[in-house]
């Protein structure tokens, strides 16, 4: 059984709290927040006690922790939990400066602990499927992906404040899935956007909506387009098209109810957010990592993921000024 | 190029005279029709003239007849055509009273002309491929066979009058279907159904919803489920269940534009009625037939099956009023 | 927090297990089964003590009991619990004899205890939701109701001797959707039945492939297609037609990639079986019993629910064996 | 009755024959093509006269001229026409050379005589329901365009030689689409191409796969994905994101046979090329063009429409070589 502290009783802390408590090999052992009142709600929930960061860090039975608490810590928690020798699992992203990123994974490899970056859709079933298919020959070479990903609604704009804009915090995931898709490293990135889908976004200098467009060694593409805003739920869809074929993953649907009348058919929408639309990926990735903790294998999503995503999160914003596609 | 003779100028003539002219093979040579301005308008639009009845069976120059008109003339105009030596495409039924239909197949027996009975399903791509994927195997043994028929809306009481009933005028062709698709003849038959659609037709005494369980020597089960109106389009779906496997045909949709919003998503409906739902099925028939003109094959839809769906319709009936199983 | 006694450990009671321990207001207490070693992992796994049937009736702390063991015990443990005062959560059916079942529930009745018998489909979210949509007026007056249940593979022949037959087993299930749906008594019914899948079955006297037809006072009407055999997964599909359009629930499938290649694009099959397709209904299934805990409400699957399902199973077998339709 | 001349007997030339033919209000009534022997079986198969270029020019019994001929030819044969006062419907493109188009377009003008180019997609059932949709209000203010257009297999070299290369001969119905469904000129343009589908296109000097990203005056966004190849048929879809929700035309397929076995489902492809696809569209095309002829209104695609698309192509061709954003 290992023991796991939680750093950040939030919506996604709470999501991987109950991962751990349901996982037969992990407990969640202690909730770390500066906000007690969410930390006790959370800690009562699981049988957990509460502790201070440093409480966590120092104390031997705590096998591994998990980062899910403000992005700009982060970078400082892995680095302590490092020093302290406990597995980290992280969510994306390390930090929103690539230095400091760089840094914080010297120091983790120094340490020598494994360290898990929560890009949650590479263990999402239906995208790990498309990578076994392509893998097993499915659809011969690839050629041109499309990722879709738009979220149901506009966040608020103090959350866009601090998000280090719409590339580094949302199409993040969108360069990772890239990446692990097409097993390779683009050779250059273009990126337009526009700020149509809300003002105040435009205000505080972000776009709200992007096309990415990047190419490959092997002369395949890769595009990715991006909104803040759906208004019909979490658009998550992904297409690659290889020599042989097309492999396609569509909306998961939130049931499976259709209605047919006298002007038109009614079915049913995509899932609402992320909660609900990557509740098995939350899990999938949770497994993963106990097999991490028992030593059987490596990440799957690196550190070294974390930083080449936001490595191509700024060459995306340095095309996206410059009109111009950049080499990487 | 084979001239034929087209007796009524309905809505149904209409669609095998466009057919007809179509065809490199065919000419629409004239129209008989008793209400003249129905025949003169369709007459005019192909370049065909006008005969009575009498002058189109005595024309040597007609080689074809295609019998259009009113479901009590069908079986006069047959034998006229036949005792005349012209080839015979007859609207279904060849008539409401079994004993009328045998009389006229014998007659048509002994003129030795070929009389193809319109159950224009039969043609229809999407059924055609379900028998042809039956036949070669896809699914092994067919075990339960499954088809939905409803029509948009319920046809005014005047036509419940004179359709012999809902058995006879509407499930007539699913007992064609079920018949073609098991390859053998049901052993038994049974029949359940309520007027609950339109009270109108419960005083005509016919019913407007109905399920039929036939049973064939095999074990095979086929279910028809009826109804005169669905509300959404012309229902017209088959299920075939197999020892290996399950074929399934879809309405097909009358477009494929959807929708998607905060609600719902909105997609299209089936194809409204029969006239664009067995378009494809309309002219393949007709195209069946040319090659009968020829005198490459023989009806795929002859005047028995004609016989053996309305025998069908007859025991439904009767299982209906007993509330038995029906014994073949 | 209510404790609650599980017995029998096998395939059902694992599931309900697992939904008992994560539900946060009730405690796996503990496990009673004859088959110690099955005990002991499940109790283990969740921190349960091992109880005799006996200990588990007479201690205190036992605040419901849920009963997942062997058919033919599940009449005995009602009546115990119900003398014992314990709330009980009990898996379809009460007893295969309608005398038993009538018996037992005249003993709960006395007893004052609520007792939910497990057909889970009434909780599934598709299936309720078709319900609410009914009730909330979409479809205007239901009118005819198709329900398809097929399990992907037939039970050996060991299960089938013990099962009470197809329509006790499997179509009781069925029965009580269409009455859950419906919301009135059917006045009569209608089976055809065949054994073409497997002949052990047959050699076992009873049927794999069955056909019900239901009529209602409304003048709706309900069909029922089943087999023991899919071959493609677990078929559990549900059509109601009402006079103001079509509600459709179709399969939930495994996953969402679809392929593309020359000949034929490929696609997902139905979840596999009830583990997978009823997840979620199990889940709120025991939400619901957890508010009958509470006292908030009566549960929505009583033992009288279960007692005209298994009415229903028998004048089915009456009407296969007797060809007619049996009035009710 | 309208007489229209035809120029080009080959496959496209062919599909306008019979819709020619099939409209009541046109009469094919003549075929001109140096290939004398495929004139001659389109004639005769319509009862149409042959007759060389300039005899068709000079008759007065022409009333309009449909250009199917080589591409090359379109330019000449339309100032030809127009100085003869024909009615023009030419099939894209006007000429490879921009220079040129504007030239013709200025004789077109002078002659005051209707030009109608063939971009075809723009009287698909489909895309112009997106259109009046769009019109209508149902997404609000569109966002992002997505057109994926792909077609089946890449063509002889021999073909790529004298297209014009992917952008003008292929994209170039994308660039008019994107134009009719935003309704506003593009103010940037971006094109990243790839030879990845056929060594031989490369050779040729040409690209076989390509993504366009083009921006709007409003800040839409449309992004367009092109390959030469796509080994599942014609690959025609589209996407329209607005304020208010998704607009999706989805492919038409080839059937509605559904087959589920023990691995997995397997279902129809898309039609499988413009021939299947467009059907519909080129019979609403002409019958637009019919309404032309008539007076009634100006073409929907009009020769500017074919320069502006034509700018489009060569912009991105610059866009490709340069690397950069093109301002238009």
């Amino acid at each position: 059984m290992f023991n796991i502290a939680l750093f950040g009783a939030g919506r996604i802390g709470q999501i991987h709290a109950a991962n751990i408590a349901a996982h037969p090999e992990t407990r969640l052992y202690s909730v770390v927040d500066p906000y007690q009142q969410g930390a006790q709600v959370l800690a009562s929930r699981y049988g957990a006690e509460l502790q201070s960061c440093a409480e966590a860090m120092a104390d031997p039975n705590v096998d591994g922790v998990l980062i899910a608490s403000a992005t700009d810590t982060h970078a400082d928690l892995i680095e302590l939990a490092a020093k302290a020798g406990k597995a980290i699992f992280c969510e994306k992203p390390v930090h929103l400066d690539l230095a400091r990123v760089r840094d914080c994974l010297t120091t983790v490899a120094a340490c020598q602990v494994p360290l898990l970056v929560g890009f949650n859709r590479r263990y999402d079933p239906q995208f790990s499927r498309v990578k076994a298919l392509l893998l097993a020959g499915k659809i011969g070479k690839p050629e041109s992906l499309v990722i879709t990903s738009r979220d149901p609604a506009p966040p608020p704009v103090n959350y866009i404040n601090v998000s280090g804009g719409l590339f580094r915090d949302m199409t993040i995931h969108d360069f990772d899935m890239a990446r692990f898709i097409m097993g390779e490293e683009p050779t250059s990135i273009y990126a337009q956007g526009s700020n149509i889908v809300d003002a105040a976004i435009g205000d505080a200098g972000d776009i709200d909506t992007a096309i990415v467009v990047m190419k490959f060694p092997s002369g395949a593409m890769a595009t990715i387009i991006n909104s803040r805003r759906s208004g019909y739920g979490y658009d998550q869809r992904l297409e690659l098209h290889g020599s042989h074929g097309l492999l396609k993953v569509d909306n998961i649907l939130a049931h499976q109810v259709h209605y047919y009348g006298n002007d038109t058919s009614q079915g049913p929408l995509p899932e609402h957010f992320f909660i609900q639309r990557y509740q098995a990926a939350y899990a999938a990735e949770w497994q993963h990592f106990v097999a991490v903790l028992r030593g059987e294998c490596a990440p799957q999503s690196s550190g070294y993921d974390g930083e080449r995503a936001l490595y191509l999160a700024d060459q995306a914003l340095a095309s996206l000024h410059s009109g111009t596609t950049i080499a990487l």
